[in-house]
C-alpha cells in the first residue's frame, strides 16, 4: 500500500483517476437489440432470453406467493429478525426524508404552492447469484414505500434452484407487491417498456452487470433510473487516537467488494500510517476474500500523510468519497468541515459496515467523486414535485403590465396577448 | 386543429408519439471533438471556437463589471422594475423549497442525521441571439442562489453587438458571481473541464441548441446537468363555464415557442370546443410568431372531448403536461386528482404566461411525460444530501451479532470482521 506525502496538489495529482462511463460498442449494440426483440416480442422473448442466458426453462415470469412464503419459512428465524431491526431504523430515518406540499401564499388573490406526489410504479432490480443481496432489498424498496409509491415491481434473474430464498424473504418484509423472475437487459426492457405480465414503471433502480447498467442507460427518459455506481470507495480521517486495527479491517470491507475498489486512509500521524500498514498486511492473510481486496489495497489502496487536519479535509473534500470515517479525537466537531461526502461515519465504532446493514442512512450512494453534487438514494428519489398557482382577476389585473411588458421584451406576443386579451373582453 | 372523441384507450393511442432523444452520429462527433480541444488547449481553444462558430474575436472572455453597469443602465427602468418583482416572487416560492439538516436519533449511543449541503459551483448556460431569456436567467441562477451555491458562473455566446443587456442585467439583478463570453459545446466543455479563464464547475444547468445539449450529455458524470428540455407542451382542461377566448390564447402562447410545442384541450363540453377552435383562427391572423404558432396547431394541437371529469383527468395524468390549465368551476377541488404535471394554473385568470415570467414557481419543467418521475428545477436541484452516524461502544455492542449475521449470508466476511473485530481487542 503506497504512502503518499507532499502538497495537497501533489498528492491530489497522484490521486487522479480519469473516469470513464464509456461501454463498449459490442455490449451496446447487444442491449440495444435485446430491447428491440422485448418491445416487440413481449414476456415470449423474457422466457426466450431467460432460456439462453440463465439456462432456466420457465412457464412463469411472476413469482407465486407460495413460493415466497416458502422461502420465508425456510430462512432461519434470527436472520428474519436481524432484517426487522435494519428495516425499523432504515424506516426511522427514511421518514425524516418526507417532504410535504406548501402554500406560499393565500392571500391578495394569490395562492400559490407546491404539491409532493409518489411515482406510481417502481421497479426494483436485484442482481442473482453470489451477488444477490437483501440489504440492498430494503434500501432501494423501503424509501420507495415511504414515498408512497403504490406498486412496486421486483425483477431478478432465476438461478437452477429458483431464487435466493433471503432476497425472497426481504422482498416480503420490505413489502415489495409483485416479483418476477427475470433478470439482464431483458429484464430491465420489459420494466421500460411493459409486457404482457410485466407493468411499464416510472422508475428503474437497483444494481446490476454492465448489460444491466447498459439496459438502464438506454431507456432513460423513457423512465427514469437511479445513479449508475461505480466501484466502492471509503476514505479513513484519522489522528494519533485513532486505532489502526479497526482503520485496517474498515479499509478491508471496502477492498473486498471489488478489484476496483477504493480504500483511502488520510491522516496527520506517520505512527499510525505505518501501523495501518502492518495491520492490513497481517489481516489480509486470513481473509476469505483475500485475493479480492489485496490487488484492490495494493493497486487502488493509499494512506495520506497530511500535514495537518486542514489539508486532510481539503483533500478528502477534493474526493468526495462513497464512504468517510472520522476517527478523530471529538469528531463531531468536524462535521461542519465534511462537504463531499455520500455517508459520514464518525468515532471508531461507527464502522462502515455498521451503515451498510444496519444504521438506518441508505447504502446506495455516490461513487466516483459524484458526491460534490449526487445524493444518496432517499424518499425524495420516489416522489416528484408539482408547483400550482390561482389568481384572482384583481390580481391578475395589478402585475399585468409587468408581465407583458416582461414577454414583449422577450419577443412572445402571444404570452403578452393571453394576459392582455383577459382584461379586453368587456370593452 | 383536429378534435378526438373516442375511449380513454383510442385517445391515447392517437396522441402517443415516440420520445426520441437521439442526436445524430455527425452532431456528437463534432461535439466530442469540441470537448476534446477545450480540455487540451483551454482559453484559446474558446477563442478560436468564438471567432468561428459566433464570428466574433474577443480578447477577454470574462465581460467586464463596467459592461455589467452600463448594460443594466442601458435598460429601461420599468423592465428593471418588472424583473424586480419577478425576483421577489421567485424567492418567495423557492425558499420554501430549502431543506434542512436532521436528527433522527440522539439518544442510547446513537447518532443518525442527515446533512444538506449547497454544490460548491455552478455553471448557468444563456443562449444568446433571438432566444435570449431574462426571465429563464432569473429561474435558473434564483434556486441556485438561495440553496447556497458559493459561485455561480454564467456562459452566454457573444454576438456582434455583445451581449444582450436585458440578460446582464438578469444576471446581475439574480446575482451571478461571473460572466463569460462563450457559448456552445465549448463553453459546456469549459465549465465541465476549466479553464485558465472558467472554473471547473459541480452542474451545469440552462437551456441550449443542439449542440449545447449533446455536450451536456456527453459531459454528465463528470459534473451534474439538468434536465434535456423538449418542445413546450400545454393540456387545458375545460368545462362549459370556461372562456374561450381565454383557453385559445393560452394554447396560442404555447404553440408560438416552437412549431413541435403541443398545445391540447380537453373538456367536457362539445360547445366550448368548437368556439376555442373558432378563436383560436381568429386569433392566429393577427399573432406575429402566425408561421410558427399555426405549424404547430396544425401538427400537434389537439381538443378532445371528453365524456366526463374522470376521463379528462385520466387522458391529462398520462399525458404527463410540462403545462396545465385547470378552467373548470371551483379548480382547486380537483387539486387532488392531479397526479402528474409540471405546473398547474388553477382557473380563468391564472394564465400560463403569468407563470413563465412572474407568479413565483419555476418555469424549468419536465417535458415530453417525463413529468410523472421528474420535477420542476428547484432548490434542491443545487444541494445534496450526506447521512452521518455515531454509534458508541456500547450501542454497537448491542448490534453485533445482528450485523455479523447479515454480512456473513452475504459472504462478505471482512465486512463481518470489521464488526467482529471491535470486540476482540482486549481479551
Amino acid at each position: 500500500m503506497k504512502i503518499l506525502t507532499g502538497t495537497t496538489a501533489s498528492i491530489l495529482n497522484e490521486l487522479k483517476t480519469e473516469t470513464t462511463t464509456s461501454t463498449s460498442h459490442q455490449v451496446e449494440t447487444t442491449v440495444k437489440a435485446i430491447i428491440e426483440k422485448v418491445k416487440t416480442a413481449g414476456d415470449q422473448a423474457l422466457l426466450d432470453y431467460t432460456a439462453q442466458f440463465d439456462d432456466v426453462n420457465l412457464t412463469e415470469l411472476r413469482v407465486s406467493n407460495t413460493d415466497i412464503q416458502a422461502a420465508t419459512a425456510k430462512v432461519e428465524p434470527a436472520f428474519l429478525e436481524a432484517l426487522h431491526q435494519a428495516k425499523a431504523n432504515i424506516e426511522s430515518f427514511h421518514s425524516k426524508q418526507k417532504q410535504h406540499a406548501f402554500l406560499d401564499s393565500e392571500k391578495d388573490g394569490v395562492i400559490r404552492g407546491q404539491l409532493i406526489r409518489p411515482l406510481s410504479t417502481v421497479g426494483v432490480y436485484v442482481p442473482g447469484g453470489t451477488a444477490a443481496y437483501p440489504s440492498s432489498v430494503l434500501m432501494n424498496v423501503l424509501p420507495a414505500k415511504i414515498a408512497g409509491v403504490e406498486r412496486i415491481v421486483m425483477i431478478t434473474p432465476p438461478g437452477k434452484n429458483g431464487i435466493n430464498p433471503h432476497v425472497l424473504a426481504a422482498a416480503q418484509l420490505a413489502g415489495v407487491d409483485e416479483i418476477y423472475q427475470v433478470g439482464g437487459a431483458h429484464g430491465i426492457a420489459a420494466l421500460a417498456y411493459g409486457t404482457e405480465s410485466i407493468p411499464k414503471v416510472d422508475k428503474i433502480v437497483g444494481p446490476g452487470n454492465v448489460y444491466v447498467a447498459t439496459a438502464k442507460r438506454e431507456v432513460f427518459g423513457l423512465v427514469d433510473i437511479d445513479m449508475i455506481a461505480g466501484p466502492s470507495e471509503i476514505v479513513v480521517l484519522a489522528d494519533e487516537t485513532a486505532n489502526p486495527t479497526f482503520i485496517a479491517a474498515d479499509l478491508l470491507s471496502q477492498a473486498e467488494h471489488d478489484t476496483l475498489a477504493r480504500a483511502i486512509l488520510i491522516t496527520t500521524s506517520e505512527n499510525i500510517a505505518q501501523q495501518t500498514k502492518a495491520e492490513i498486511t497481517k489481516q489480509l492473510e486470513t481473509l476469505p476474500r483475500r485475493a479480492i481486496a489485496q490487488e484492490s489495497i495494493e493497486t487502488q489502496g493509499k494512506i495520506i500523510i497530511a500535514t495537518n487536519t486542514k489539508e486532510m479535509f481539503d483533500i478528502m473534500n477534493e474526493i468526495a468519497p462513497e464512504h468517510l470515517e472520522v476517527q478523530l479525537e471529538n469528531p463531531m466537531n468536524y462535521l461542519h468541515q465534511i462537504k463531499n461526502a455520500g455517508s459520514i461515519f464518525l468515532g471508531s465504532y461507527a464502522s462502515e459496515p455498521l451503515g451498510d446493514y444496519f444504521a438506518g442512512p441508505n447504502h446506495v450512494l455516490p461513487t466516483s467523486g459524484t458526491a460534490k453534487f449526487f445524493s444518496p438514494l432517499g424518499v425524495e428519489d420516489f416522489t416528484k414535485r408539482s408547483a400550482f398557482i390561482s389568481y384572482t382577476k384583481e390580481a391578475l389585473a395589478k402585475e399585468k403590465d409587468a408581465i407583458i411588458l416582461l414577454a414583449n421584451k422577450e419577443g412572445l406576443d402571444a404570452h403578452a396577448k393571453a394576459i392582455q386579451i383577459r382584461f379586453e373582453e368587456e370593452i
